[in-house]
């Protein structure tokens, strides 16, 4: 282990990831691209495994993209733990660390944005407008430096994971967009660099939100095809265990994420909720 | 020249085209490309001619974007010549025409935009509201389905180059972006597909366009660097000429487009008129 963890390269500008990025073209390499705002769990390691595990090098990006933050949000606040991210990628076996500074992204002068709508003024595009705009620019950004064969993303930001393959889609770009499974915590929260904001309190109780997805798929698997009661189900057990500001609760069709009031093909209930001062998202596939 | 005009492959769908390049790709050849919406004039061929002297392999692509059309605007009765156009490309050597339909473009579900602003939203994009928008999701897509290492634009739509060039270097794309000059007439004006639409009246009238244009710049040359002066140099042959519905005349920055009141570096004069029913732009260089 000791030789990958030395051989991780680390690139800050645009010439020298492209250049990197050559090299491994003209050695015949496969590219797997894993894209990150850091403060990385074992969710991000997760991808890193996936992505090795499917191509022959890989490349994570840490960038704290500012235009997907709205006012108010945790901009400012996103846990930044460069050394930490570091090391875990070393072991985990990255083999380039894309790491740019926001000028490297945003040069004087970008006045360019990627929207996918509707999509991405549904949901969580509701409660944070421009966010998912934010996000479609800078993956387009990132997909199109790193030019990677496959580009590996959680499925526990789901709504995000619709809306970048449908701009890989519709703007024809040349790489596969492959969803992750969520990881969990052992009593079933998703990974999340946010659940570090919570009070150990309200991590106690953000238990109840993968619960009650859990507790909807569970009617789902006994035969419950009705929207409206499996959204009530996971509802129930969130409001019980004191979630009060739930922002949305919704079957959705795991495809095209419009909504479906009796499930007929495959489905997905996905929730967002504030615990706290902290907005939790999570999902979980009804198929 | 005989040979050189059967050579020419006609691909109308995505895969065709695919394999079409990755096959010249794989016998070293560089690729330039030409997207057009058809009607060919000289301006066109000329773009042809300056790809085939920088690239190996030409393509052209024929597309009337519907999405870059507003409602009222002649989306409908722009004219479409196909066996014409097919002809012209031909006997000036394109290696391979793209004419896709609609639904190759825009597949069911298409949904992403891309924009760039504010410089889509100025002179021409005042006038034609989601005009530039239009144009540069469907530049982005074929862009990304040719994959050339460099794509040719008429600088008779200076401002559609300026947002193209802005828009390939905010989102990494990794093609060239060539402006050729504007190719005219005898008389001056700017070759364009909807001189056609003219009466023979209009079309007599529509040269003071370019005249008024090179009045500004040979006053500029002269010494004058005045935006405001240059402008009504301009406006007065147009207006003497009959022309009247003037939607804009402007002295702008040759790189951003911003306003320049006094021409201090490269700057570019841009008008845009109409002279009966059909909407005619035109610009030239003031450097």
């Amino acid at each position: 282990m000791q030789s990958e963890e030395n051989d991780m390269v680390i690139l800050t500008d645009r010439n020298a990831l492209r250049a990197w990025v050559a090299q491994q073209r003209s050695s015949g390499h496969t590219l797997g691209f894993v894209p990150t705002m850091g403060a990385l769990h074992a969710g991000h390691l997760h991808l890193v495994d996936q992505s090795r595990a499917h191509t022959d090098r890989t490349v994570v990006s840490i960038f704290v993209n500012p235009t997907q933050f709205g006012p108010g949000e945790d901009f400012d606040r996103y846990p930044r733990i460069p050394d930490q991210d570091q090391r875990l990628l070393r072991q985990g076996g990255c083999h380039a660390l894309f790491y740019p500074d926001v000028a490297t992204i945003y040069p004087e002068g970008f006045q360019t944005t990627v929207r996918v709508e509707p999509l991405g003024s549904d949901l969580c595009g509701r409660e944070r407008p421009g966010h998912f705009q934010g996000v479609a620019t800078v993956v387009t950004v990132l997909l199109n430096l790193v030019k990677a064969d496959k580009a590996f993303f959680g499925l526990k930001d789901y709504q995000q994971f619709v809306i970048i393959r449908q701009l890989v889609r519709d703007l024809s770009m040349d790489v596969a967009i492959e969803g992750v499974p969520t990881v969990r915590e052992e009593d079933g929260l998703a990974m999340s660099s946010r659940n570090r904001y919570l009070s150990i309190e309200d991590r106690r109780r953000a238990t109840a939100i993968s619960a009650g997805l859990a507790a909807a798929r569970t009617a789902f698997m006994a035969g419950e095809r009705e929207a409206g009661r499996l959204e009530a189900i996971a509802r129930r057990i969130m409001v019980e265990a004191g979630i009060h500001r739930i922002q949305y609760i919704s079957v959705r069709s795991a495809s095209t994420l419009l909504p479906m009031k009796t499930i007929d093909s495959e489905g997905v209930i996905l929730t967002a909720v504030k615990v706290g001062s902290t907005r939790l998202i999570d999902n979980m596939l009804l198929m």
